[in-house]
């Protein structure tokens, strides 16, 4: 028998190249069974003129077919199904299509919703002025140079390490990288064997709480701050307490009595972008020796700093050892790589290592080589210059277009980062603004979100320039302008 | 000022290309301030005649090194380090290296240390007869397809999707090759709302114990068993209850009264390589829909059934809608992935997928594209072919060694898998004999790790052929009855 002609159609998905389209239309006749071994092929002059494609399409497409056994080229005959083609054993399936009808809200173990996410639309991308937050912008980043470094990680020399469950282990490229070049810039110095890879700064927070925190530990974190915070500690139960922060971040004399661990973001306070000045960090070190408690020190975007020297980080200056460094390549690499690190007294780490092993043995080295290629080859330091100097041009437009259209800071800009924190008239509700700026073609972040559910204030809102373009900024500015004068 | 010749040295990595090395070792003199903005690189032709190498070389890493702003060229006289080049600041350093005094034991909580592994030696691929489980067989590996599938997801039409934080989300094009052509091959009917990628079936263990268990669970596990489980049960506090498992795997009759989640992994029991016949299956989901427990089918290695065809899955058989289905692509592709997935009833799933975004927000879009394109190429299908094949023929030279030599089964070889649960006689401890053996370039894999802590018999010992070539197993097994003859 010969598989008919007729049953050949090629998927719409105009992502893919018609030769793998082909492929994947006859490997998906075999597995369901369509084709069966021993039938023949058409020729590939037939199916090219059914296809109206060009024929030595249809002939590389089934020469890969070849190599992988699911056909068999059968000399002038041509190509037919193999007899060992691989197959897909077909059960009866459940006549039921209904989900569930076991009680799954009896065992399930009660947790809080997801928080809500009107802040940002899924498909931000198509509106002409994105002051969104948090992720990378394509046109700034080095897409060819990370490619090469993928290939060369893929390359034969590299992929045993790759292919294997490498347990609790790290790459040492990786970790040797980080150790020399990102610590030593800021100020710290580290041994290996102080360095866990993590999959992203938020895994290297919950790693860190969960070793930290139980139900009768107190945890102080930052009001308004980093919503995964709060999902962070709901999960260990601790007590929380939030400290608002002013001016200069986190204020030291304002911290409770008992405490087990504080949360911090010194560099760039989020979301307020606020630089803790250099006496605060001594003196928050200064209490964590006299109380005993642990610091956190989020370090999430220390690269961004570009109005004026970054200041020592808490972990440069921590003679006792209390100090967990968490950083990111988030930003300056691109935030759905999934890939942090963080930096501590070996107890700790041994104990995150194990926790990390049980939880997913290790962040893939795919991307730990990959990156670590990225960052020797020297194209991480050209990549932060570039995007600097990026966000330095933007920064600036928005300074003009703020000041023009008369908006108004929450706290003064000062010394870097990627966005600002803002403050509409009392009377206007920023998640009304969010929603009517959205038909604009405008998207912001309403900042009710950055404070404890039901508290803080309605009329805050963040601003960030690291996904528009410099030219789009001083009208998406107006338009904020004309409907927050709309709302007040 | 010139940069001198003299400070000019390639580190002696043999892993890199020249072109490579000259870069890195530009910007490392760069960084470190010891080559400062304005001074003149040594020309093109110096450097090549310094270190031995070709002009062309050095010309092309300057050339790269000016598109990332670290060099300047300035017409014929030359290249200098550029003005605005990438820089590191420099703090001072902590002038203790001390790790730290202050007081890690008070506060980290109690966690238990890590399992002891004897079991393996990290360099267990220099072993000429690594009869070792678990880690993929380079040789059989489709690299080239790989590569390709990465290049192609990583180039400028995908791009962006990897780059972004995808909050939630996974890859659609690996949630709809799994739902249609993995899922289905188990006789599962899955929505794409029901299934959930996870870092590797090891983290959709654990996410699926974290919600399910708590301190007043009762969780029943298989005794011997997959070591995974234990530390998994241990940071939820359950109650555990180990069953004993027979040639049939876990008997239902042998379940205690109160349940509240049952783990187990019919397709191939882990480690005796069991497979539970039907009936056994059917009475399991019955006397989950009486007592109302949840069913955690671990089916990490189905594709190797190789002998018969593989029975249907428990939740293939599921009505009642409560049993979670854990799959893995550690055996298929490979471990060092940490890809796997799981398919449950969207209650679960929902709350897995909130549980995932707290912990690392989602498994990185780089490798769950490379995955989807080799799946949706028949790669994947193909690669299943090719290693069921070797494993077959590796499987018959192992019975045939066994036989040959008299080893003793400790469950009878039934229905495929990578490896076989052996028994050596009463009196001979199989740590004793794994590391008699490693002298002779042996690496077995005692049992005793299977058992809880203190508990199981000494002479069990598990033989896998999943990293062994055909070749090696004679002479391996034969190196094995000579030890077990002189220790008992």
């Amino acid at each position: 028998m010969a598989v008919h002609l007729d049953t050949f159609y090629l998927d719409p998905d105009q992502d893919s190249t018609l030769q793998h389209r082909i492929k994947r239309a006859v490997v998906e006749g075999i597995l369901s069974g369509r084709y069966r071994p021993g039938e023949r092929m058409p020729s590939s002059r037939m199916l090219a003129k059914h296809l109206n494609i060009s024929r030595i399409t249809v002939t590389i497409a089934y020469t890969d077919l070849v190599a992988d056994d699911y056909l068999v080229a059968r000399g002038r005959s041509g190509y037919f199904v193999s007899d060992t083609a691989p197959s897909s054993p077909n059960f009866e399936l459940p006549s039921e299509d209904s989900d569930s009808t076991f009680d799954w809200s009896r065992i399930l173990n009660h947790r809080p919703p997801p928080a809500s996410s009107i802040t940002r639309p899924d498909n931000w991308q198509s509106y002409p002025y994105p002051f969104i937050y948090g992720q990378s912008d394509q046109s700034l980043f080095d897409h060819q140079n990370w490619r090469l470094c993928a290939l060369q990680a893929l390359g034969q020399r590299d992929f045993a390490a790759l292919t294997l469950d490498q347990y609790e282990r790290d790459d040492p490229k990786l970790i040797e990288y980080i150790q020399r070049n990102i610590t030593t810039r800021r100020g710290i110095r580290a041994r290996p064997e102080n360095i866990l890879v993590t999959m992203g700064a938020q895994n290297a927070l919950w790693l860190t709480a969960q070793l930290l925190l139980t139900q009768r530990r107190i945890a102080v974190i930052e009001n308004p701050g980093y919503r995964g915070f709060r999902e962070i500690l709901g999960e260990t139960r601790c007590r929380t307490v939030e400290v608002d922060v002013d001016e200069d971040g986190l204020p030291p004399d304002k911290l409770p009595e008992q405490i087990d661990v504080v949360f911090t973001t010194p560099s760039h306070h989020s979301p307020t972008n606020a630089s803790m000045p250099l006496e605060r960090r001594k003196e928050l070190l200064r209490l964590a020796g006299e109380k005993g408690f642990v610091i956190v020190e989020d370090d999430y975007e220390f690269e961004l700093a570009f109005k004026r020297s970054p200041s020592p980080t808490l972990k440069s200056l921590d003679e006792a050892g209390c100090v967990v460094y968490i950083g990111s390549f988030s930003k300056s690499l691109f935030p759905g790589l999934r890939l942090g690190f963080m930096v501590a007294p070996t107890a700790l780490i041994e104990q995150a290592r194990a926790l990390r092993s049980t939880i997913m043995r290790h962040p893939p080295w795919h991307i730990q080589r990959n990156a670590a290629n990225f960052l020797s080859l020297g194209h991480y330091n050209a990549q932060i210059n570039r995007m600097r100097k990026a966000y330095q041009r933007r920064r600036q437009a928005m300074e003009a277009a703020i000041e023009d259209c008369g908006l108004t800071y929450a706290v003064p800009a000062v010394s870097g980062g990627s966005c600002f924190w803002m403050k509409a008239p009392e009377g206007v509700d920023t998640e009304d603004l969010a929603l009517a700026l959205r038909t604009k073609g405008v998207v912001l972040e309403p900042g009710r979100s950055f404070y404890p559910p039901g508290q803080g204030p309605s009329n805050m809102y963040r601003l960030a320039y690291s996904s528009i373009a410099t030219a789009k900024i001083p009208r998406g500015i107006e338009l904020i302008a004309e409907e927050i004068a709309n709302l007040d």
